[in-house]
């Protein structure tokens, strides 16, 4: 139920999800307001696919506070997904929800931390020239301790290898300057500490422009910074490709407007290869399960996509590499 | 000398402003290696145009570090140019050089800062259909207190007020989301500050999408966050443009050549609007004289519009009002 449009592409991706994956002996069950999901799946050819519905009750929405929806809404399909990871009934789960809310009643209600974890971590995957950047948090953590950028660290890098496939991934933490000294107090902090730890490849402060070229596959930031700069990119991006498409539309000229049609394989390409619908979620690193979120402006492919990416990682063994990491360690 | 083609763009950005500024009475004073502007300056027609030069032994580069060039190089461009305007022989300075140089300069050596004002901030312009937002602080203090970001939106205020002539300019604060509680620490804390403080048209949280959409005429932020988030959206606006027009060159179709050919008018209106050149510079405030620092990339064009804005701001008296506004304020 999370997309802005749902249970449209929810139901959509998960029906493209369960022709690829029937075959392998996975089931893909649709938590949900049955009635709307049964509406959707009249709409697609279902015969033969693994698929399952369980009725919900009750939804979260964009609105509701993540630290209150435990209370408010204990029926919640997403509570009740969470909960079917954490019996062992199913080995991941997928939000295009409120991805607050699926981390608050992740770690608080139903999976809880990985054991040593301090704090989980948002991510998001960038993509760059085919290859995927690991990019934490996104704002699990406002205010954040360099030890927390540290573990992020360490549990981007564990994602990268286990289910990316990468060796020795590479970690940089965000900066305004990649000169050793340059950042905040917290990232001076965090960047000394993760020089001195063995179980990363650490490679430095990250600029903005490194990160978007990909120069570390695992770049890291509080909450608040991640957040931030991964909005001043969607926003400039939406603005270039807003601006581009009315300055066509209002231009007088038939030869501009015989040009954007011209061009449009190439811009076609350009979108292609920004396009976020092409990854479809993330996961909550941290928490004791395979959860993915993705954004929830997703299609049906970006639901696809993300279900994808939960088989990948539940099939990686990803969260018993991080129990192991993270075994004996402080857990405050 | 302080653009990265200098003295190129430098002496001939002098040369287009004297030429609008000398009937007016204004003198432009060129400071540094006087043989390579005297070069520079044989290029144009320069008759009857009031320029000076003042010879300096020393140029500050962007390898220096800004907390020690008052003791490396006691003699730059920057440290006469900043004493000119400490003496009252200059009514501005311009510097499209390394910013936190003229900062340390201006700060530990010469101007000082405002009395009252605890700590100076390095602001830019962001054009948003045809009006500008004043965006700060961009990396003075990477670390913040509070109520230095309620001191930012204030001369901020000021400044938009009496340069760029707004009533009531508004404000807003840099954060993760528009809701109020939405933010860091120092987000929360400063928001609350602002919205008590009567000098401030406070409008709230105002996320990235709505920075650029100039939702308010003054953003503050720390010097930290607000590096990234300028540093992240010049990132994937130099991303985009490139991908767009390497996708253009590696196609092998002519009909995409051609249409590339077709649309650049409305490309090049897209690239008018977000042109960094047009606004050339941007001040530095809470330092006790007008200081405009630009880009290190600056064309001429820059340049003349950087010293247009010194002009505009020598003359609005901003100074004397920001002074008159903090006097009687702790210093520290």
């Amino acid at each position: 139920m999370g997309t802005d449009n749902s249970p449209v592409p929810d139901v959509e991706g998960a029906v493209l999800a369960a022709r690829e994956m029937t075959a392998t002996g996975d089931t893909i069950v649709l938590i949900g307001e049955q009635s709307a999901i049964q509406v959707e799946l009249k709409k697609h050819d279902v015969s033969g696919l693994a698929l399952e519905v369980i009725h919900s009750p009750q939804t979260v929405t964009m609105h509701d506070k993540p630290s209150q929806v435990h209370r408010t809404k204990p029926e919640s399909s997403m509570a009740q997904g969470l909960d079917l990871v954490k019996q062992g009934k199913a080995d991941a789960f997928v939000s295009l929800g409120n991805t607050g809310a699926v981390l608050a009643l992740a770690t608080l209600g139903s999976l809880r931390r990985i054991p040593g974890v301090k704090r989980p971590a948002i991510t998001t995957f960038l993509k760059v020239k085919d290859r995927m950047i690991i990019f934490c948090d996104l704002g699990a953590n406002a205010d954040a301790r360099p030890e927390w950028l540290v573990q992020f660290g360490i549990m981007g890098s564990i994602y990268a290898e286990s289910v990316l496939g990468y060796q020795t991934p590479t970690v940089g933490v965000l900066s305004n300057g990649e000169e050793e000294g340059k950042g905040n107090e917290l990232v001076r902090a965090a960047a000394a500490l993760m020089s001195e730890e063995s179980r990363l490849k650490f490679i430095g402060n990250i600029e903005p422009k490194e990160l978007i070229a990909g120069k570390a596959d695992v770049v890291v930031a509080d909450g608040f910074v991640g957040n931030i700069a991964l909005k001043s990119m969607e926003a400039l991006g939406d603005y270039l490709f807003g601006l581009m498409k009315s300055k066509v539309l209002e231009s007088s000229s038939l030869l501009v407007k015989i040009g954007a049609v011209l061009m449009r394989p190439a811009l076609r390409e350009v979108y292609r290869e920004v396009d976020p619908f092409e990854i479809g979620g993330a996961p909550l690193l941290g928490v004791n399960g395979v959860v993915i979120t993705g954004h929830g402006r997703s299609n049906a492919k970006a639901v696809k996509n993300a279900i994808g990416q939960a088989k990948r990682a539940a099939q990686s063994g990803v969260i018993a590499k991080l129990q192991a990491t993270f075994a004996g360690g402080e857990d405050a």
